[in-house]
Formats: structure tokens, C-alpha cells, sequence
């Protein structure tokens, strides 16, 4: 059985979330069951790319995950696409009995039970400029997949007020669930330069409202590869 | 007896280290034993500035922090300066007894009995480029003190190389606390803008050296801050 793999890279920073500036190898999975409206990782999702992602056993992702720490364990970090569409399970298995330790991030659409061997276990459902809409089941049956996993928390990508709205209403579903929020990023061409000073200003706004609002549940944070990198890929 | 208190503001998030991007209300002390080369509180560490500096009870401190935060509990931020010069045991009491959480940032100097109340204690030991010397005695003697506490961090600034290599011996003293390195800000001054684009790189660089070295025990994260509202107070 083999993987859909869309690239390999690191080490560098996981730049957003729970693991926010943790040294870490991204594996990111070819394949996606949603088509987010803003999506920044259209290579690994729409189908039009799949010629460009490689089919690789456990062991081969193993190898080049291993290669690229220098044998040192740190944190792998499973994204995509939805990593949750294939079998992870085999790859996790080997990097836990070398030390290392696996985070994953799914929309929470499908439940896995390898959910259960993971570190960290991100939940990002998709508020309303997505396009998509969540089913509360699935993710339901995604926390329960994940309920021996060390920590499982939600992020939410916001645009606009809306979204934000949406996001409240999202944490009243799961309160005991710690929230992250993060300032969506409507320029994902990678061959347009991010502006660091506008990325300043969406996180900006977004901790303004949260505060008028005197909502301290979530913690509020920005990509720090896009201030770093812009949209450069592999970094 | 009173506490010397420099300034109290927020709700807003903390911008760096731990506890990034966490909704707080900062009580920042005035006073402090160290003068490092690039302060960036000089206003509450100078006792030029002490005219500027408010005398308050403990009681006083407290009914302003629930003022600002709505009367619902969040996350305080003790800072200063140092805050270890001063008694802060009666106001964590009774933030705690209305289910407030408490951090304190600290170079590690002086080690206090209340250290063992907070949830967080961040022990921020301060690297060459400061012109400070640690004594490693004080700090083990507060990370002693802070035993009880529900955790502590050791954060570094790190403004170049021999910061860099000075934190890793840093972190050889005491493996066991986690480590966050934060590129240092060499523009402080209050009407100087802030280049979100400087800072990005600068936040680059350290990541780069961390994974050129495959140094994976740091997180490496900027000051949110700073990156939103530049070098401006009472944000």
C-alpha cells in the first residue's frame, strides 16, 4: 500500500497554531475531499496536480523524513490536502519507535483511527468563506478517533466577520477544545509578494475584535512562514 | 505595603513566547536590577521614570485587572522590569481565588516563594549582547522556587551569533526546560516606525541558523507585538 505524498520539506518552523515555531519535517499528502475557496495548497489538493505528487510506501517517507532531521528526532508534522483520506497509521508506527513525534492537521471530515497515535491532533473545520460546510458529525467522530492522542485542539481560519462570528459559534460546540484563530491570507499566488505590514493588520484586526468582545477563549496567531517566506513553497 | 506598578493595560495578547498569542491583561512592576544594553520597558526599569511609577495596593492592582478584563477571568501578565523585586503574593491570591491565571517574566535573579502560585514562570536569562551576566546560581535557585508552579520556560532574546551560541550552552544548563528564542528588536524607540519586513527577516535568520544546526529543542517565535503595533505602549 502506498502514499500519495505532494512533498517532503523541512526542517523549519511549524508556522502556525498549537506547535507555532516548533522545529519540525512537513509531510504533506496529496489529495483533498473539500475545495476551500481560499486554499493555499491547491498543489496538494485539486486533482490536476496528482501527476506531480509520488507514490511512496511508509518506509520511503520514513527514510526521507529521517534524511532530512539528520537522524534527530523532532516533530513531524502531517498536512495536506486532508492527511485523513489515506493511512498514515505505518508511518507514525515507525517515526513513535525512533522518537519521533507526529502532529496532524485535518479539516475533521474523516475519522481515522490512527488519530490515536498522534501527538498533536488539529481540528480545522471551515467557516463559511471556505465554501464548504462542516459536518459536525464527522468531527465529532474525529475527537472521538483521537481521544487517546496527547492533545487534540481546534484552529480556525478567519476572513471576515462572518467567519468570525462563525467561529464562536464553532467553540460553543466543542469549548473544552483549546481554540486557536488565525487571520485567513487572501494572497496565495505565489508569484505575488506577501505584504508583511497587511498580515500585521489582519492579525491586528482580528485580536481587536476578539478583545471588544472580551472573548479570551482562543489564542489568536498569524502564519509566521508567510511573514517569513511569503508563499515560496518547501520552506 | 504597595507595589511599584509602571503600568496596567490590555485585555490584549501576549505577543511572545509561552504562552503566544493568549488573551492578558499586563501588570508591568517598576524597578529593576538589570540595565540591559537594549531594554525595550525602559520606563519601568529606570528609576528616572519612577515619578511616572504608581503607588497601589495589591487590592488596588486587583480591582483594576477585573476592570479590564469585564470581571471574566483571563491569563495576568506580570512584567516589569522585574517583577521579582516586589511581593506580587497577595495579588496572585486573589486573581487566583476568582480563577485567574498568572505569568510572570523574569530574568532569573532573584527567586521569590510566590513563583510556585503562578502557571507559568518564564525565566528570560539574558544573553551577551545585553551587557548583563547571569548568575546560574539565582536562576536555579528560582526555578527552585517555581518547582510548584504548573510550568516553567526558559526564553532567550537573541540579537546575533554569540547570543546564538551562548543560548545553547544556556540550554545544555537545563535540558529539561523548554526554550523559546525570540529575535531581539533593535529599534525601540517610541517614534521610530517599525519595519514588519526587518522583523520577518530577522525572524528568519535565527530560524535558519536553529535548522542549518538541526538545533530542534528551541521554538522560535517574534513578538506579535511588536509586528502589529510597532514599538507603541499600552498594547
Amino acid at each position: 500500500m502506498t502514499l500519495r505524498i505532494a512533498e517532503i520539506f523541512g526542517p523549519t518552523i511549524q508556522g502556525e497554531g498549537a506547535l507555532i515555531g516548533e522545529p519540525t519535517v512537513f509531510v504533506r499528502a496529496g489529495g483533498c475531499d473539500y475545495r476551500c475557496a481560499w486554499c493555499d495548497s491547491m498543489h496538494a489538493v485539486d486533482s490536476a496536480f496528482r501527476r506531480d505528487w509520488t507514490r511512496m510506501s511508509a518506509g520511503a517517507v520514513w527514510e526521507k523524513v529521517q534524511d532530512l532531521a539528520g537522524g534527530l528526532p523532532l516533530t513531524v508534522s502531517l498536512s495536506g490536502g486532508n492527511p485523513a483520506i489515506q493511512d498514515f497509521g505505518p508511518l507514525i508506527a515507525l517515526g513513535r519507535a525512533a522518537g519521533y513525534r507526529f502532529a496532524c492537521e485535518t479539516q475533521g471530515s474523516i475519522a481515522r483511527p490512527w488519530f490515536a497515535e498522534l501527538d498533536t491532533l488539529v481540528l480545522s473545520p471551515k467557516p463559511p468563506s471556505s465554501g464548504e460546510t462542516v459536518d459536525w458529525d464527522a468531527f465529532a467522530a474525529c475527537r472521538e478517533a483521537g481521544r487517546r492522542a496527547l492533545r487534540t485542539v481546534m484552529k480556525i481560519v478567519i476572513f471576515d466577520r462572518t467567519d468570525y462570528e462563525w467561529a464562536k459559534r464553532a467553540h460553543a460546540r466543542h469549548p473544552d477544545l483549546p481554540l486557536y484563530l488565525q487571520p485567513g491570507n487572501p494572497d496565495v499566488d505565489l508569484d505575488t509578494p506577501v505584504d508583511p505590514q497587511a498580515l500585521a493588520d489582519r492579525l491586528g484586526w482580528l485580536t481587536q475584535a476578539a478583545m471588544d468582545d472580551r472573548w479570551f477563549a482562543p489564542r489568536i496567531l498569524p502564519q509566521l512562514h508567510v511573514l517569513i517566506w511569503g508563499n515560496k513553497r518547501g520552506v
